[in-house]
């Protein structure tokens, strides 16, 4: 009887533990999900009474390495910052540890000293990081095995609403952590464009986004998602001339989440000196020119080079960014106030189905021709509750916990789950769920090429 | 012999500790300058056979407390994320500290205790804070004495270069924390116009900085300096109707930083993934729209709407930003490649002499009449070592030492210099150093208004 712990129980945990709670008697586990929410904790385990929930606090090191000690496979869905934690208590009480997060240097050291004790740690287990390296990888050493010569990497995913639940003039409604919704871009992209270094500050990342049709779909518009250039390196792809990872949204989104960027409403680090009782529309009244004699709608409209009756305006609108609603709490950052307008404006409802699209597109040469191929995956969700973002989140890590406890991921060394040995397998098995890419190989066109910045 | 000890021996201790080294006979004071560089703490000690200069590292606990429990009064002149360390140890073992930064949240805990030990605990003893606070302070006291109804506060200083020391073309050098130049204005600034909230997100801020006259000179800009609303409660200008504080430079220079912001070079959150040898001209391409048969230098300029000829083309040039001189590191963000740079370029010379200017205009109503107050000060530093700056951080706090050490700042009770009774005698005391404001009165004009943001 093995036996496996659930730290976290949100939205993204959804699918893990229906899987878990579904393969209890066949694989003979024991399942024991925990979180600081007990109403999060009993909406998960509701119908599946042989999984234990727990209310427990992961931060108290008496609950945490109570719950540790007495199982033997741990699944971290907690908030990245809190993986640290859990997984100290895993090296030291000898627990195998898997997340769906990011591997960063603390990650990568405690998942070597893990190793080193014969423990099984890892992480980019999930969507983006996870599927996305998978399936990817996959691809790259088809044609590298084929003899190809790959010139060209581009890679798009984004976590969207299905077109039959598109019901607001944004296209989006909140189907992961919202605050990664409202910092999203914030930094400088990097990617590699024919060879030239491309880098886009934050205050044109919006602005400079494309048009896009995937697996099909001509529905999506797509922007540069952070570093790129780090993949040269991770995928194997040295000297390659092109390599770009992108973020999609439905078309209409960016340039209208641009002009909020523009107001200045991202802003995460300054709290502001304004009451709670404040409006939104004397909010953006103190980002524009001072014009008493104007609308808001109007001066904003100016201020953006924007006609009164641009679509763009209409999503502002909607938001409520030119009404008398009040803004709510004192000393917050724009950015926070914005996150507690959109938490509410873009809320998931119980019927809403949610869409998770990727697509690779890789050029490369094989005997004198360029070809490309492209492989795409389009997964909705059922409802509010089961996702596809949890599918996408949870199946990953479902099936490395069942391949592990059945002793058929032996040969893995690395804390990322990208060698064969893992990849492959959970690929299938991802495939026997009906998760499959799409794929479609052609002779070359011109590369994807980015649209240069224009601001 | 009450015995003071000086953490801190950079640029602008110099005036500190040469104030000290004057008076230790006259003041039966024994002085020690620790510094975890010998060679500062030599340079600032030389000539002064009555001061002890000690190489120290003041993050060993061991080191620190030992020169710590060895002194009366200690003097901070660290950077402020290590001044904690060092008011923890004055709090347990009964020292007296003060500092030239802001007291934060954490310090203002640790000055309540202090209090309450006896102890003198106090920040914002520098120019700005410092000298901002009590100039400005004493003229509202004085206008509030005399029966007037403040209507407008502003207040504009910066850190400058002389006239017959400027010689480069972005009228520029650095004479204090490099690192807080190029992050100069991130956020959002804040502040109120004639009864209106404004709000200017950072990637307009320099290009909304406005002309200005200040004691005469009519070669000066300002911009808004973050945030100016919290001063309405702390210099009880309670329901004023305009306030702001503002940084000044000398003109030319905010345009040309508006640029360096457009182009991305201050984003100093994302290690870039280029290698050491990437020229600064690639760098800048890299930040361009890509066409390959224009030079970087026009295709810089259609970015940032320019024609080829004008100054700030200039400015960007003589930087470097379209020459062969590589980068020199790996994985920097834009923000620590434009501070090297710029480090080196804006390099106080042996002769040169800084400026520091400040100037309060306060508008208010009394006996029926608007009249206008300016206060101004124009100081110039005599060389690279006596700076302006090192003269006006120095001296609030050699004097606070002095009035303290005599017994004359017994009945202050706040952690920052507000109160008459110690903003006072350190200002009759700078003005016996020559350090004085030109005050002038007139009837009231328009209050200075701020330009609206024009992007």
């Amino acid at each position: 009887m093995k036996k496996i712990l659930v730290f976290g129980a949100g939205r993204s945990a959804t699918t893990l533990i229906r899987f878990l709670g579904d393969h209890t008697r066949k694989e003979q586990w024991q399942v024991t999900v925990a979180d600081a929410s007990g109403d999060l904790v009993q909406q998960k385990v509701d119908g599946y009474p042989n999984l234990d929930g727990v209310v427990a606090n992961v931060t108290s090191a008496k609950e945490r390495t109570a719950l540790i000690k007495n199982h033997d496979f741990i699944i971290s869905m907690l908030p990245w910052t809190l993986h640290a934690l859990v997984a100290k208590d895993c090296l030291r009480l000898g627990k195998h540890l898997i997340t769906a997060s990011y591997v960063n240097a603390d990650m990568r050291e405690l998942a070597a000293k893990a190793r080193k004790k014969g423990l099984f740690f890892m992480g980019e287990l999930g969507l983006d990081p996870g599927l996305d390296h998978m399936s990817a990888l996959r691809l790259i050493r088809q044609i590298k095995a084929s003899g190809g010569h790959i010139t060209s990497f581009h890679s798009y995913a984004g976590g969207l609403i299905a077109e039959e639940s598109d019901t607001n003039p944004w296209h989006y409604k909140i189907t992961w952590n919202p605050r990664n919704v409202i910092l999203a871009g914030q930094g400088t992209a990097q990617y590699r464009d024919k060879g030239q270094l491309r880098l886009v500050p934050y205050h044109h990342l919006f602005g400079s986004a494309m048009p896009i049709a995937i697996d099909g779909k001509d529905r999506y518009e797509v922007y540069a998602n952070r570093d790129s250039l780090k993949y040269i390196s991770m995928y194997g792809l040295t000297g390659i001339p092109s390599i770009m990872r992108g973020t999609v949204r439905i078309r209409g989104f960016c340039k209208a989440w641009d002009a909020l960027v523009k107001l200045g409403l991202t802003d995460s680090v300054t709290p502001l000196g304004v009451a709670e009782s404040l409006t939104w529309k004397q909010l953006i009244a103190g980002l524009l020119p001072d014009n008493p004699s104007a609308s808001v709608r109007s001066l904003c409209a100016d201020y953006l080079g924007l006609s009164l009756d641009d679509v763009v305006m209409d999503q502002l609108a909607w938001l409520g960014l030119f009404s008398d609603q009040q803004i709510g709490d004192r000393g917050l950052a724009p950015a926070d106030y914005l996150q507690n307008l959109l938490t509410d404006k873009w809320k998931l409802e119980p019927q809403d189905r949610d869409l998770v699209v990727m697509e690779h597109r890789i050029h490369f040469d094989k005997g004198g021709q360029s070809q490309e191929i492209r492989s795409s995956l389009h997964h909705e969700g059922s409802d509010q509750d089961k996702t596809a973002m949890a599918d996408l989140v949870g199946l990953p890590l479902a099936h490395a916990t069942r391949l592990f406890l059945n002793g058929q991921l032996n040969e893995v060394t690395l804390p990322v789950p990208f060698e064969p040995c893992i990849a492959e397998p959970i690929l299938d098995a991802l495939a026997g769920d009906g998760i499959t890419f799409n794929e479609t190989m052609s002779l070359s066109t011109d590369p994807p090429s980015f649209p240069s910045l224009s601001n």
